[in-house]
């Protein structure tokens, strides 16, 4: 006998699980839809050299990668941004710009497994290639907000700056050449407090002057965005491209009514190398501490690896499970098991196999979901089964296609109703 | 540069298949959870041992298996059946039974891609596992037909029979020691023809008069439920436990009026060994030469490799590759791109970016979807855009949040409308 185990990392979805991720699923999906932004789909599985460019590097490590039957190198997807590049590299052709796409799919990390870390896990990107624009920054921002409304997980904040911002910045108090460095140390605020950034600067040999006015920049002490945009414009002295296309933004947040769902934080620059724009960061107000629940920035040059012709390109990601945890950490205690059926029909020496399924085919056309019960007769067991799908109803009798209906709650019976009265009251529910 | 190529065998999926894969996807969805059948989730990834069983074997050479990273032997899951025999033993006793779940995901296999064959494809099961009656088996039948129709995918023929049927058969006649060989000829017969079929019977030891009896056995001649049903009953001489399951079946094809979506066909054995009883196999009638597109059985150890336990199943898995290609051969030449949009809001000087921005906001209140043209102004361009996405109306001006709308289909341009009459006007359609 085999032990019925998985690797570790990686995790079996039980149904009252992969019933709440659907249901996320498919509301993303339709805001999505609901701003023009269509669906793509890539493999798993690409070669190597195509995923982690010629170099390899750091990446390399957390990647799983392995030669396939024929002989070639070949890594699972560990992002779905550079399958994205990929992709529209080499569709190019048949594709209209701007694209806006998104992507719901598993991406893989070969790094050590750890609390909420996981080997293999969904991600839920949408990006629009092919502009750069201050609409289209702002489209991207507009369907977090709405994504975020759609699935009901509380009041959010949606954190903003502009990489740009600050090189405009380093480069007016003369340290542009070292903005790599800064950048990424400025990322760990959150994680390693002020005293450690400091700390990483001087050893990067910023001097205490310029990390003084730097922690001017990025601690405004505020998050209005149009009070922060205007400290920023005077640290900088003028109004630059940056500047002005956060202005843009703001215009355009006025527009759809949407500026008190934004905080203007210079701090955020997220760490990876190809942001160039925006950056953007998203917090619950019941459960900051779960992190960013929806992230990403602009970067202008997407398709550089594939293709001669560089493609502009903004973008965020949804961090669904992040999104779950916390649905579930503040549900805790009263958490209801999904209704994943309205009605269980019962196995009853009074009810034949037949009468169930012509029955059960009268309640479907009516658009109720209606399981029947497979077991054998024990009622205890036919209960327990009913609780566990979430059912409100039991069908308890069936004769001359007359059923008798318990509501399971309140354990009344109605008895004698025919197809029509039986899913009437259920969508009612009693 | 790198190529922007992917695996030999492997697709990427561009919007307008990815909208009618979902498509499909959603519907199904709704029509197993119309029948109680709740959705999981297995990882892509699994030890190989626990795939493939201690021995391996055949399937070995089929199969994406390589070490990971810390040198443990996985393997990409080339099923989904497997992997639920895995799930049902590692959380039985999380689980109600009967378990009715269904799954549709990704699955490998290492073998030569050709045409219509590749090495990642989507799987589409639902299965019943824990019970083992002609209502199982019925339910399993019911929501095939059910998923068909659902799919709209023209008139079909569910061709059943059952394997213990045909063991009944050769018990009779005195060749059951030879039974898995005579399967798996008898499951070659559409594939190579009478003629090859007879030939490996007789390499197999069968004598020519056993072979009669046999094709006489698997050809009534005819595929109505009830009259193959008894003809097979008189050749097998009485009423086996094989033959009342097949009545008792039949009973509710009647109860729930399907019968004739049904064909009894008793040349359909399914070549894989796990099936038991029943077996199904589901084809066009419009392509009958795609092949099956939904097709199924009744196994009864499911979990035997994980668990002393064995637990009954009947389950069936639909081809949904296999549906969209007919589909599309159907459609040929008529085919419509989806209508990924209802209106674009194009790009000119008589619309502000905040105007497209609020007017857009408000159209998707109330259930519009909205794009916006975030390209530059050359109109060829964005009639184009607005095709590519099936939509069918533009947004031309906006002024005083009133937008003018063009039919793209008749040119009309209505003026003048505030966002609700607008929104009303593109529901209806003009």
């Amino acid at each position: 006998m085999i032990e019925p185990k998985i690797p570790k990392g990686f995790r079996d979805s039980l149904p009252e699980q992969e019933i709440k991720r659907k249901n996320f699923e498919r509301r993303l999906e339709q805001v999505f839809e609901s701003y023009g932004f269509v669906p793509i789909d890539t493999p798993v599985m690409e070669y190597t050299e195509v995923l982690l460019g010629k170099g390899g590097g750091e990446t390399d490590k957390q990647i799983f990668h392995f030669t396939d039957n024929g002989g070639r190198e070949v890594a699972l997807r560990f992002d779905l941004t550079v399958p994205l590049a990929r992709f529209v590299s080499a569709h190019r052709s048949e594709l209209q710009f701007p694209f806006k796409r998104y992507h719901i799919a598993k991406v893989y990390r070969g790094e050590k497994p750890q609390k909420g870390r996981y080997r293999e896990f969904k991600q839920c990107d949408f990006d629009i290639v092919g502009s750069d624009s201050a609409q289209s920054d702002y489209e991207i921002l507009s369907l977090m907000a709405a994504s975020l409304a759609a699935l009901d997980s509380g009041s959010f904040k949606i954190h903003i700056s502009n990489r740009a911002l600050l090189n405009d910045f380093l480069k007016k108090i003369g340290i542009s050449d070292k903005s790599s460095d800064i950048l990424r140390a400025i990322d760990k605020l959150q994680k390693i407090g002020l005293d450690n950034v400091k700390a990483e600067l001087l050893e990067n040999g910023i001097t205490e002057d310029k990390i003084d006015s730097l922690l001017l920049f990025i601690q405004p002490g505020e998050s209005d965005y149009d009070k922060v945009l205007s400290h920023l414009e005077e640290l900088i002295g003028e109004t630059t491209a940056s500047v002005q296309r956060m202005k843009d933004i703001g215009v355009l947040m006025d527009a759809e009514g949407t500026k008190s769902l934004f905080a203007f934080d210079p701090s955020i620059t997220r760490g990876l190398d190809y942001y160039t724009g925006v950056v953007f960061e998203t917090f619950l107000d019941a459960i900051p501490s779960i992190g960013s629940v929806c992230s990403g920035g602009r970067y202008n040059n997407l398709t550089g690896l594939y293709s001669n012709e560089s493609l502009p390109g903004v973008g965020s990601c949804v961090g669904i499970d992040r999104l779950i945890a916390a649905q579930e950490e503040l549900e805790k205690g009263v958490a209801v098991p999904p209704r994943m059926v309205d009605v269980v029909i019962f196995a009853d020496s009074s009810i034949s196999a037949s009468d169930s399924v012509a029955f059960a085919s009268q309640l479907r056309k009516k658009g109720i979901r209606c399981d029947i019960y497979l077991g054998d007769r024990k009622m205890r067991e036919q209960y327990e089964y009913a609780q566990s799908k979430g059912a409100q109803f039991a069908i308890v009798a069936i004769k001359d296609s007359k059923a008798d209906i318990k509501n399971l709650a309140t354990r009344e019976i109605l008895s004698g109703l025919d197809s029509d009265q039986a899913a009437s009251m259920i969508q009612k529910r009693f």
